[in-house]
């Protein structure tokens, strides 16, 4: 499939990459409206920043940010370098979240294209994300098809 | 829930990390019970070995050989850091496949018992793959839980 699908923002909202000034600017905050966060330091914030940075053909973690620079919505998408189909890049969505004030504005919409085209520039040749059952409208919204099972084990939970 | 499964392959063979002379070992064709994974020079297998060779912190491919030291079975582990959950690891599991003539025989579950000890020992907080719905019960088998769904989008197919 060619994947068309724009991103359709509000006048005055920017989707855009992470930034480091972004620990002050609401980042871990959208984050906790998808899950558990816990409290992370601004230095702790940093080395993982630089992590994702240092390799930056691998980690490409994204916002929207509104009118005021606010950060509202998240995501990341992840390239993993495959031997399968003549050594072909899967890209991984990851930790999508809206902020709970701005919801049902096609900012999840916006991300989850945003992070689609992303993936297209790179060159990849498929990307997968795994989502709670209810949220398969929405992907199917975003030109995604329901593939297969999520399998999960968790480590002294 | 505390991990503590085991491998359990016949004598004499070896679950082990991928070596750079396993593309004259059988490792593309083990592949190739999985998917399409079409023509692969040994200079572009070499590179992508490289490459994952020096992200050793991230990619974890490994193999089973059986007793003439050939590959059997083959898996990925991949461990990607992120910021939720204090900053935990989560590690997806890739690529799984065990060589026709030697389904059957419970290297499939040494596989994937064998990778998750590897995220075990590498700190992560969770492990994910996604799979068939026909091979819910093989992960079943193997500790993991049905959790959500795969969503995927293919470019250009
Ligand atoms: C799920 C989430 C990312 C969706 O973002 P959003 O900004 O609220 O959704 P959008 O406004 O972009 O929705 C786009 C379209 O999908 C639809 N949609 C949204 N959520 C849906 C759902 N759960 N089921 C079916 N359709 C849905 C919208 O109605 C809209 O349809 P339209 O184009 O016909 O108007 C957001 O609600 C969220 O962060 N939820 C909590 C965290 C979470 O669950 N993250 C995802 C984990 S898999
Ligand atoms: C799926 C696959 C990895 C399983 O490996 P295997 O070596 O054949 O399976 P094992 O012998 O290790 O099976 C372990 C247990 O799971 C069971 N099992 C295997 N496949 C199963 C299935 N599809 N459904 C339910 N149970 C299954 C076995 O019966 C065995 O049970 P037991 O311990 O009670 O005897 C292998 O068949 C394969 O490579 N298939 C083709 C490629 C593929 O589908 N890869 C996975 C993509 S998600």
């Amino acid at each position: 499939m060619a994947f068309d699908k724009q991103i359709t923002i509000p006048e005055g909202y920017t989707f855009r990459p992470l930034e480091k000034t972004d620990y002050h600017n609401n980042y871990l905050d959208v984050l906790r409206v998808l899950t558990e966060v816990g409290e992370i330091s601004e230095s702790k914030f940093n080395e993982l920043f630089d992590y994702w940075k240092s390799l930056s053909d691998i980690f490409h973690p994204h916002v929207i940010t509104n009118k005021s620079g606010k950060i509202v919505a998240v995501g990341m998408v992840l390239f993993e370098r495959k031997m399968i189909h003549e050594c072909s890049i899967y890209a991984h969505i990851e930790d999508i979240a809206v902020a709970e004030s701005e919801q049902g504005n096609k900012l999840g919409y916006s991300m989850i294209v945003g992070l689609t085209n992303v993936a297209k520039e790179g060159g990849c040749y498929k990307i997968i994300l795994d989502c709670d059952p209810k949220n398969i409208g929405f992907y199917e919204k975003c030109g995604y098809t329901n593939g297969g099972n999520e399998m999960f084990l968790k480590f002294n939970a």
